[in-house]
């Protein structure tokens, strides 16, 4: 598990050495020329970070903070944007848009605050980075024209499980702490997180909180929300420490004002998070339906059985197939304990799978029911991302989006959603390509879907040519009841929809807890709301 | 279920009809004296509400307004205060100390909005009013010196059930509905929300969302937070509507900071909340232990083991035999579901209670866990309030005070809190009464620890012996890390733990939230957190 010494790409997902090799992305090339006839797939090489013709930076940082800060041209370029496809187009092309003129990493909380002051004495914007695998243009510097300078604060050193509490299975685990950093130090207690997000190698406990990241766990506690106990935050006007309790009714959750604060209210350092033993009982299996109708009536049913599945995914037939876990419409429940074997769980989920004419594949009890569809999914969800980056070297238009949406309008948004897309991607040139679902996380009382577009695209015109796909789909969602982002976080990306969603009184209240924390708007400028009035600079 | 035509008391808990008659009173207070020899259990009356002599309305509402105003005495002397021991020892002397200048009963969010913008105009306060069983200050217009009036805000005729949605299983209900009346709407389609709080028959949606209530679920959904979908606030500032979504992660969530405010920053008006079917399974019975310590560890691992039963109470031995119980330490575990048999949850949960020791009681499966320990405790629980009216009209000190703390700090707390109670009660003259405690709650990290005391009081004295023992309890609580309430709220008598207990700046945030929601400071001022400042009236 360990990832110190790897190298993170400054151009794309994820780690340098787990990247397509060339022939790879050419042999992938040579198959999707047989799928999409007419394509221009020749491959795109990223350009050396020495290429890049970044601006000087335009901040000096003082003595003190010296040992922290970075102007490496790499590193800038690294922290100029997320992970998103926009972000790998542009990257690819060389376009580094919004490089931070320092990337800082401070070494503790001290170090932070001490960040924070001098950027607020020089008028310099502060985007803190976790993992920096935002696909919403949450850590992209681009603050705008009122700011001096732009500094990128990493908190990889921020790293430690500083304490684990046995007996009430919670531990005080640095921000910056990546998913296997971390989950390897619990594990030296027989313990586990568990918030598996599809980011969960490259992605940080801090960034997960400030982006309400959603998990492992398809039912129940599906965001990082419900695992957390306790927040500390380093803000421009002070430190913000939460007691830690395992429920209370003492006014409005402090925590829950900052959870998905997305960086704008200062910088989460640490938190109290629920743990709990690794699992040794499993149950579970895939089932295959006729329609995704039924499949959707199947996994109402199971998310409202009070059965609480750890796993329950389903996945259109297009998203199977592109998966390789099958080619009709599947779903995937897994439970699991470290308390108890699950076969009467499993065997009631299979009941529940017949009723709605699902067909189970093989045991969903005992031994074989360990393997299988499940971890076969898992291994190409954890993946999938770096082939994308092999799929937009190729020149391919390849970007996902997500909601939630209560039961009653699911049916209306998920039609609405596929026929906005389709008429998108044939105006934006992009017929022929793919529109695929799957539900990533079920409540009672709805679903999360998630939909991943895939289509040959014009070179040069990749960008135009998703953001007519993404506002189409994106006024669908909210236009049907929908929630603009269910686990991807606002960002810089989503501000649009969301304004339209936030109701008006929450908005200004939240410009208000701003300005309380951060008096001179200097954190994360443009998420989550407009930067507070300044002067220009 | 029909509550309308029932009186509510206007001096004590609930309904008169439900209070103990005299002869009653007179029987237990013989019994009492065979307990406690030497104390003085002569019996109170309550006064007649034309013998209060209550100061004259000082506002005179608008023409408009005057269809939904009420100035009679016992209407005014009802709305004085909630349902605490302190309010029932002061209502039973006559003691009406702030009483509202007007009781109005809006009947559409129009008529709450037009209450609202009149009290701006007048400068008088508004203190939403639902069922007014606060027992924490909530509801008493105590709003200090800067008004020139106060109005107490009954929903009473918001109570409908507006629309059901069977597919998402979800329902839109006013905040003046009281327990059974939405039970009573709900069943008629199959449905149920399953929040019972002690106080169920007589308080309302709208009070449990204020006050962030706990409920029936002992594990997963404890808090009514839970099961909130979406909320409406009518502000002074305007309407305030989230919308209805299984699940977001679209920025800090609004719900959140509306659940647990109070009336603070404006009047719940509707909420959508996740509801189910009525159960059809159940399971569970109840196990003793011969130590608390025993059953302590049992809870934990039950809390832990992810079975989440609906019921999971520890009782100890005194709690026991107060409630006719048994005479040892008992938990009473309860499963419960409309989807599935559940005899696996069951005699897991039998084998974890044995491992620590626990005897269960009978059979934990079949027809015969029915019954038992369970519903006659649960008889018992809705009673208690009646009879601590009852013990209070006897001249006895008798409340409540709870918590929640994470497991590794609950026996520092435990005993700490035992010791300053006892000592307080020795200081107080208090001497020879009992302190009792059970679990209500419990999560994975930490129990919901609720603590009984009940002792002959001075005549005369009662409110600052009660005074003193509270403060020692709840110096206790803070002091080793417990909440200073898990589900009794804030209002104003915790407000001098609260403030400490909150994080500094979330205070500085929350009243920044209050200026923008309520900027003129009208809605329940003194609750939660202290007026804004505004010129003396």
């Amino acid at each position: 598990l360990s990832t110190t010494a790897r190298r993170r790409s400054w151009w794309g997902w994820g780690y340098e050495d787990a990247a397509l090799p060339d022939h790879e992305v050419d042999d992938l090339g040579q198959w999707l020329a047989t799928q999409f006839p007419g394509a221009q797939l020749s491959r795109t090489d990223p350009p050396s970070p020495d290429s890049l013709d970044l601006p000087q930076p335009r901040l000096a940082p003082p003595d003190s903070l010296a040992p922290i800060v970075s102007t490496e041209v790499a590193d800038r370029a690294r922290h100029a944007s997320g992970c998103s496809f926009r972000d790998v187009v542009r990257a690819l092309a060389g376009r580094v848009e919004h490089p931070p003129d320092l990337v800082v990493r401070p070494r503790d909380d001290r170090e932070v605050s001490a960040v924070l002051e001098w950027c607020a004495d020089v008028e310099a914007a502060v985007v803190p980075f976790g993992g920096g695998t935002s696909v919403v243009g949450g850590v992209e510097p681009d603050v705008g024209p009122h700011f001096r300078g732009a500094v990128s604060l990493d908190l990889q050193h921020l790293d430690g499980v500083l304490e684990v509490d046995e007996l009430s299975q919670a531990a005080r685990i640095q921000a910056g702490a990546l998913g296997p950093t971390l989950e390897e130090q619990l594990g030296a207690h027989g313990l586990t997180l568990r918030h598996f997000p599809q980011s969960f190698e490259c992605s940080t406990l801090g960034g997960w909180i400030a982006t309400r990241a959603g998990g492992h766990f398809a039912t129940g506690p599906t965001h990082i929300d419900d695992l957390v106990e306790a927040i500390r935050l380093v803000a421009p006007a002070g430190v913000l420490e939460t007691r830690r309790l395992p429920g209370s009714g003492a006014g409005p959750s402090p925590d829950r004002l900052l959870l998905g604060s997305e960086g704008a209210l200062g910088v989460v350092t640490e938190a109290w998070v629920r743990v709990r033993p690794r699992p040794t009982w499993r149950a579970g299996g895939a089932a295959h339906f006729v329609s995704f109708s039924d499949g959707v009536a199947a996994v109402r049913a199971l998310s409202q059985s009070g059965l609480q599945p750890a796993n329950c995914r389903l996945l259109d037939a297009t998203e199977a197939i592109v998966n390789g876990v099958s080619d009709a419409v599947t779903l995937i429940v897994g439970f699991e304990s470290a308390d108890h074997p699950l076969d009467a769980w499993a065997t009631r989920a299979v009941e529940v799978v017949r009723d709605h004419r699902g067909a189970p594949v093989g045991e969903w009890t005992g031994e074989a029911s360990r393997a299988g569809a499940s971890s076969s999914w898992r291994g190409s969800f954890l993946r999938a991302p770096y082939l994308r980056d092999a799929l937009v070297r190729l020149g391919m238009v390849t970007e996902t989006f997500e909601t939630a949406v209560t039961w009653d309008r699911y049916d209306s948004l998920a039609g609405a959603v596929e026929a906005a897309v389709r008429a998108a991607m044939v105006d934006a040139g992009m017929e022929g390509g793919l529109l695929t679902c799957r539900f990533t996380h079920v409540y009672p009382d709805g679903p999360a879907p998630y939909f991943t577009v895939i289509a040959p695209a014009h070179r040069g015109g990749e960008l135009d040519q998703w953001a007519q796909v993404k506002a189409a789909a994106s006024e669908a969602i909210l236009d049907h009841g929908g929630t603009i982002t269910h686990h991807h976080a606002v960002g810089r990306d989503h501000r649009s929809w969301y304004d339209r969603q936030r109701p008006r009184l929450f908005g200004k209240a939240l410009a208000r807890v701003k300005a309380t924390l951060d008096p001179a708007g200097i954190c994360n400028p443009g998420v989550l709301m407009d930067p507070l009035p300044r002067p220009r600079v």
